[in-house]
């Protein structure tokens, strides 16, 4: 049986719809003290700012506390240490972790040594499974999650956030527009992943023509470093910018979402609409990890009363 | 109506009055589960050690919980993010907010943007209002706050903690003597500031003439970084400096105090002496910041229930 | 009376069963309100993640909570204030407090200067009795400790914690077989005291003569530091190497053990083995050091009942 989150592959809509649920109901009842005792291991090796502090926010609103393994350069792993070891030695302290690291499939092989519950925090270009049950989150308490045209725009090459949100969306009645550079196209991969689901996906590379359609437009960064010259990057990031003028063609229900941080994607002007859901995204990180923290400190694997049998084993369930 | 604490500026004698009656009753009585399952965010911009581990240890003996950002290096600011995203961010996930920042006025903007108490833990040369409130608690339990002559001594010009402490005082019937060479002297925006409250202060080069009167003799650092080369910084400390021998002259109830880190300025030897305090008052710097916190969580401003209307708009009582 | 835990010469047999005793009560009744409102300093001027954790772990188990200085680097430290001012501060936001420091002697004399209780967690060359509570711990709970034949292999020379592990091991009724190169051999202070305390030591090059009759192989890195080049260093380092086919001649019974991180000393597969203890071993440092603070918090010395008369003062008992 599994225990461990590791991808977002492994989360079937019942599945979704279980955290999403738990989520709900933590945040409307505030409990305090239902995991009192409990230590969640924090294990970055990537410094993070938003996802560390929910994760250490959620174990402490249930009551519990958190161990943080703190900068990775401070530690025994400058000293040559595996992740191995190092995730061991940590498991044998807290009754959860949570792993953030650079190479993709660091946090599946990790899983492998430990008895306590492992959720993915981000490994490279590989997977960020609690920020996609974040986004679903926004968009379920906004404007629900069927029936839904969702425009996602931006670096869709190289953000993880994407390919992970892209794949659960497939669970849900939506049409995705994803609308980016040529350059910045989602990777084969991934599209070939969406097709096998039978996905209603389409591609633009101009954001006007499919604004006025939109339930949801979630925005993403384009990095400068993926760009030969600051010319290029200058023109390209100036095409796939939005503010508040850009949204007058848009629905009036159109929730705007980002993972943050931001940079100029999205104009300060945007803040003040009614549009902008992303800090009450970030906000609704807390309210996801408690619900999935919770369940899987339940033992026995986090969905493991799931019938649907989707996740009877979370690691087999994990991409390879 | 005003939630943040800004600037000293905003405390009226009733306002400092009651966060130090509060203090002595939260210190006298203990209470280690009034704010259980309160969450404080840490936000510092700057390396902190005795501010931010005294906030950290105010919120968890009042029975909750903080929440460090941590070094600001390892985080998304440093992917561009700006400082409002920050705190709304955090915010998100918080109670309440402790920020400190490099910058004047930085408290003042982040204040606009969230919806929880913010209090201001030093922005640049600008404010750092609960040093003065510690200050003042440290003040009042050894030797009272009124008819006092208080020597302050040492680099007058850019220690945001002098002037801060300097405004404090007016609301108190006290004389203070300002010692320092000139090129340190108070600045004249501060002085100013002085004297539109009708305070009584003396300027003193030397502090052996002036000695023998003081109830209170509060020494800064002199910092090196102030001086073109090392030999003019060396004979200046030299003369700002205070050891055992020198206290022979004054009060016997005479206290000396000190923000610290102090390094030179006051001699080990005086540590013995019944005079030092400055470790009492790092100390008394929990149990204020637990009053200030716990009146600013009661909700509709830190000093709502203050009929004196001085801090009916905090943020509009802050300094410019 | 003493109340501070500077070095494992402090340590009587009655002593050492008292904190393993308490330590096991501990783990079996796993209380998690028993220090609650309990505040614990860390203060590490060098880098550790085990440590640093398992005390973290413990206090937090105890229902108490921490206050990590964090990286000294980012402290007032840097501004030149000394290491008693430094503990004088934190001291008096805390119930006790937790100091790892380069320096020799760094505990003892930074104990002089607060009146809560401080524990040892290594003071560079000099002392980690905290390390040798938790190895004694792991050897009672797999195979007691009298009668027993433990090795000790690697770098004898270098490594506090084998100094503090051997002497503490004079208490029991034990023959220590220590194996390293020439270069390395324990230090003639050590096997002074050894001598002095009446143990029955032998000293070896080589693993193989003895490894059938060890109850206990205690494993040490050998440092690439320690050798004028790396050819050397490769040679020696792979002479005293283990992996699952040495442990082949082995007791049944033997127990491998090593303080982490390891590195090349021994193989993975040993881990497989029923030999290894060593990620048991880490994890034993968070109950040890649950029952030494919860003696330490009791007052009036960590060992005040102790009538053996041997800990009447734990300053004086430290050694020079």
């Amino acid at each position: 049986m599994g225990q461990h989150l590791i991808s977002a592959k492994q989360l079937s809509r019942a599945d979704i719809e279980r955290v999403l649920d738990h989520a709900a109901a933590l945040e409307r009842d505030s409990p305090t003290d239902r995991r009192s005792g409990t230590l969640l291991g924090l294990c970055f090796f990537e410094p993070s700012t938003r996802t560390r502090l929910s994760f250490e926010a959620a174990i402490k609103r249930l009551g519990g506390d958190a161990l943080d393994m703190g900068a990775i350069e401070a530690s025994s792993v400058t000293k040559g240490e595996t992740l191995a070891d190092t995730v061991r030695v940590l498991a044998g302290y807290v009754d959860a972790l949570v792993l953030r690291h650079p190479s993709e499939g660091a946090a599946r092989m990790a899983s492998e040594f430990v008895s306590v519950p492992l959720i993915n925090a981000g490994d490279g270009a590989g997977q960020h499974p609690t920020q996609t049950l974040l986004d679903l989150y926004t968009m379920r308490e906004n404007v629900g999650l069927d029936g839904l045209s969702i425009g996602i725009m931006g670096d869709l090459k190289y953000g993880r956030t994407v390919h992970s949100l892209s794949l659960a969306l497939t669970n849900f009645d939506t049409t995705q527009h994803l609308v980016s550079p040529e350059s910045l196209r989602l990777p084969r991969g991934v599209r070939y992943d969406l097709e096998a689901a039978g996905a209603s996906v389409q591609e633009h590379t101009d954001l006007s023509t499919v604004l006025p359609d939109l339930d949801v437009l979630y925005v993403t960064r384009i990095q400068r470093e993926r760009f030969p010259d600051d010319a290029e990057y200058r023109a390209i990031a100036g095409e796939y910018r939005i503010d508040a003028a850009t949204l007058e063609d848009a629905k009036e229900n159109l929730i705007v979402m980002h993972p943050l941080p931001r940079v100029e994607e999205i104009a300060a002007d945007v803040d003040e609409t009614p549009h902008a859901k992303y800090f009450e995204q970030a906000k609704n990180g807390v309210a996801v990890r408690m619900a999935l923290l919770d369940l899987a400190l339940d033992g026995g694997g986090i969905f493991a009363a799931d019938e649907s049998g989707s996740l009877a084993d979370w690691n087999e369930g994990a991409d390879a």
